[in-house]
C-alpha cells in the first residue's frame, strides 16, 4: 500500500458557499490519526439532507464543506489503535456513530450516540477533526464523514464493516435513507401486525417506511404524496391505498380519518414539512395512534392542538430509523444479500460523482428516488 | 324507598351562563331509565376542569349546565336492566365511562372509551339524555354526570361500585384529580425506578403526579411552580427538588437541562398551559425522554421544534391518568384504605355545597389544593 501513511490527493465535491452549485476540486486527505479509518469511497448516493444543508443552512461557518453521508467503500488504511478494520474491508460510513461508551449507546431505548450532538454542537471541534483540505484550507466534514470524495477519513466508531460479498453500489443506500425509513416503522413506530399505517411522502425514506410497515405486517398502508407518479413505485413496496392531497378539498387528516373509520394506527412523516407533520399526527386514531417524524427540518415550529395528544396520540421522531448504527448496518446488508430487503428498487439513476450537479437538479425537481454515483472503482 | 320511581326535587348548583356566579336552585331529577343509576351525592370536590368550563367555554348552548365530576355517593335507585348496582351501594361517578364494548375499551392500549367522544361530539344527544330539569328547563349534565347536585343520574357504564368502608368525603377525589395525575405518571409516562422526573404545576393533579412518580420508584422528582408556598406540600408527596421559574432569567427547560446533566427522563405537564407544555417537553433528555400532557386546555396550539422530537423525545397525553375507569377506581379506593395512597393530604378546605362560589374564588386565587364539599348526609 503506497498510499498508507501519506496524504492522498484526490477528487472531491466541495460546497464553498450556501445555495451555490458544488464544485469538483482536487483535495488533500490526511492519513488517519488514532482510532480513525481512511476509506476509498466506491459509491455514494445523494440524500435530501445533503440538499437541505446546501440550500437551507445559511451559516457561513458551515462552509466550505464536503457533503455526502450515504455511501459504501473500502478501507484504504487505518490509524493507530484500530484493530477492528484492515485495508481491503468493505465498509459503510455512519453519520450517526455508535461509540458504545456513552449513556445513550448503553441504553436499549435509543440509538442517538452522544457523539453526534457533541459534534453538531461544537463547530470548532468539527473543523479541527477534519482531515480534508483544499489548497491548504480546511474543509468541514459533513456529519463527521463526507462521502462526496474519492477518499475520506472517519472515526472507527462511525464505520460499519460489512459482508465482503456486498455490492457497494447498492448497499450504499443503507448509509442513510433506507435504514431511516425502514427503521422508523419497525423500531420507532413499532408497527404491529394487522395494523393500518399512513406514510406521508414517497421519496426514498418514505418508500423505505412503506417497506418497513409491510415487513412488520401492516394490513393496510396508505401513502400520501402530491406526485401521483410515485404511487406505482409505492405499490411495489407494499402500499395498498393512495391519497393525493390535490384531489381533496378538505384537510388530509380528515380524509384519512374517513377512509379508516377513525384514523390510522401509525403514521410516518417522511417529507420534512411542519404542516405534513401536523397532518400525520392528526391522521392517527385517538387512544393509541403513534406518529413518527422522520423528515428533516428545523426551521419552523411544528404545532397541534393539545387535545390531539391528551386524547391519547403519541408524537415522536427518530434519526437513522432508531437503528444502533454499527450494530445494525451489517445486519441490514445481510438481509439484503438474503433478499429480505429491497434496495435495487430505490435506485432510479446512476451517475458518476462528476455529474453531481445533475443529481442535485434531479432531486430538486423531484424526478429521482435515489441517484447512486460511482466514485472510485473497487 | 319512597323516592324510587319518582321525580326527586333537590338542591343543585346551576351554571346558567358563562363567566357568571353559579346559583343554588331547586331542580327535578327524573328516575333512572334503562341501564341508569340514580345517585345521592354525599361529597363532591371542585376541579379545575369545572372552572375551565365555567370561565372558558363561551358556547351558549353549553348552558345551563350542572357542573361537577369529582364525587362520591350512594345509589338511591336503579333503572331497568341494572343488575350490578343496588340501592345503598357506595359509588363514584365516572366522567370517563368504560362501556366495555367499544374497540377502545377492548384494547389494552387506552382507557378512552368511545362513548366520551360521542357524547362530547353530540350536544343534542347529551341534552336529550339529561335527567335534570329546573322549572321545566332541561339542564345539561356535565360529562354525563353532574355532581354538584344532591341527586344525579348516570349510565351504569359511568359508575364504579366501591368498598362499603370507603369514606366518601375522601375517596371522592378519585373521581378525577388524583387518578388523573397519579395515572399519568404510572400508566402513561410509565415512570421507571431510578429515573428523574419533572412535574409542572402543583395543583392536586400535579401533586398526584408527584405521588405517582414516587410510587413508581423515581429517584429524583423536580417540581416546577411559580407559587413557592406549594413546595412544602409537594415535599410530603415525594418531591426532591424545587424550581420557581420566577427565580431564573432563562428558559425553565434550560434550567432543568443543567440541573440534570441533559434533561429529565419523564416530565408531566399539570398546568394546562401551552407554554408549559413546550417547556415540559423540552426539559426531557434526548433519546428517550417522555413528556405527558395532563393539563386541560384546547384554546391554542401547542408548539415545538421538530428536532425536539426527531432527537428521540416522545410527546403524549392522557385523560383520567390512562386508567380504565370502572376497573381502576375500586382498586384505587382499596389502595387508599390499605394506606398505599394518600388522599387526605390533598384536602385543603371543606365546605358545604351552598358555599360553592367561595370554593370557586379560592381556586381562582390558587389558595386551595382541593375543596371537598359535603352535599347530602350519608
Amino acid at each position: 500500500m503506497t498510499t498508507a501513511g501519506n496524504v492522498i490527493k484526490c477528487k472531491a465535491v466541495v460546497a464553498w458557499e450556501p445555495q451555490q452549485p458544488v464544485v469538483i476540486e482536487e483535495i488533500e486527505v490526511a492519513p488517519p490519526q488514532a482510532n480513525e479509518v481512511r476509506i476509498k469511497i466506491v459509491s455514494t448516493a445523494l440524500c435530501h439532507s445533503d440538499l437541505y444543508c446546501l440550500l437551507k443552512v445559511v451559516e457561513k461557518e458551515f462552509f466550505p464543506v464536503v457533503l455526502g453521508h450515504e455511501a459504501a467503500g473500502i478501507v484504504e488504511s487505518v490509524g493507530p489503535g484500530v484493530t477492528e478494520f484492515q485495508p481491503g474491508d468493505k465498509v459503510i460510513p455512519l453519520y450517526l456513530p455508535q461509540c458504545g461508551e456513552c449513556r445513550f449507546c448503553k441504553s436499549p431505548k435509543t440509538n442517538q450516540c452522544d457523539v453526534i450532538w457533541t459534534r453538531m454542537g461544537s463547530k470548532e471541534m468539527a473543523l479541527e477533526k477534519s482531515r480534508l483540505t483544499c489548497n491548504g484550507q480546511k474543509l468541514r466534514q459533513f456529519m463527521g464523514i463526507s462521502t462526496f470524495s474519492e477518499y475520506t477519513v472517519a472515526h472507527q466508531m462511525a464505520v460499519a464493516k460489512i459482508d465482503p460479498d456486498a455490492p457497494l453500489d447498492k448497499v450504499c443506500l443503507l448509509g442513510c435513507g433506507v435504514c431511516t425509513g425502514y427503521g422508523a416503522a419497525v423500531n420507532t413506530a413499532k408497527v404491529e401486525p394487522g395494523s393500518t399505517c399512513a406514510v406521508f411522502g414517497l421519496g426514498a425514506v418514505g418508500l423505505a417506511a412503506v417497506m418497513g410497515c409491510e415487513a412488520a405486517g401492516a394490513k393496510r398502508i396508505i401513502v400520501v404524496d402530491i406526485n401521483p407518479d410515485k404511487f406505482e413505485k409505492a405499490r411495489e413496496f407494499g402500499a395498498t391505498d393512495f391519497v393525493n392531497p390535490k384531489d381533496h378539498n378538505k384537510p388530509i387528516s380528515q380524509v384519512l380519518m374517513e377512509m379508516t373509520g377513525g384514523g390510522v394506527d401509525y403514521s410516518l412523516e417522511c417529507v420534512g414539512d411542519v404542516e405534513c407533520m401536523r397532518s400525520a399526527l392528526e391522521s392517527c386514531v385517538k387512544g393509541w395512534g403513534v406518529s413518527v417524524i422522520v423528515g428533516l427540518t428545523d426551521m419552523q415550529d411544528v404545532t397541534t392542538r393539545p387535545l390531539q395528544l391528551t386524547s391519547g396520540r403519541t408524537w415522536t421522531g427518530c434519526l437513522f430509523g432508531g437503528f444502533k448504527s454499527k450494530d445494525a448496518v451489517p445486519k441490514m446488508v445481510k438481509d439484503y444479500l438474503e433478499k429480505k430487503l429491497k434496495l435495487d428498487e430505490f435506485i432510479s439513476h446512476t451517475m458518476t460523482m462528476d455529474e453531481i450537479n445533475d443529481a442535485i437538479d434531479l432531486m430538486k425537481q423531484g424526478k429521482c428516488i435515489r441517484t447512486v454515483m460511482s466514485v472510485c472503482p473497487e
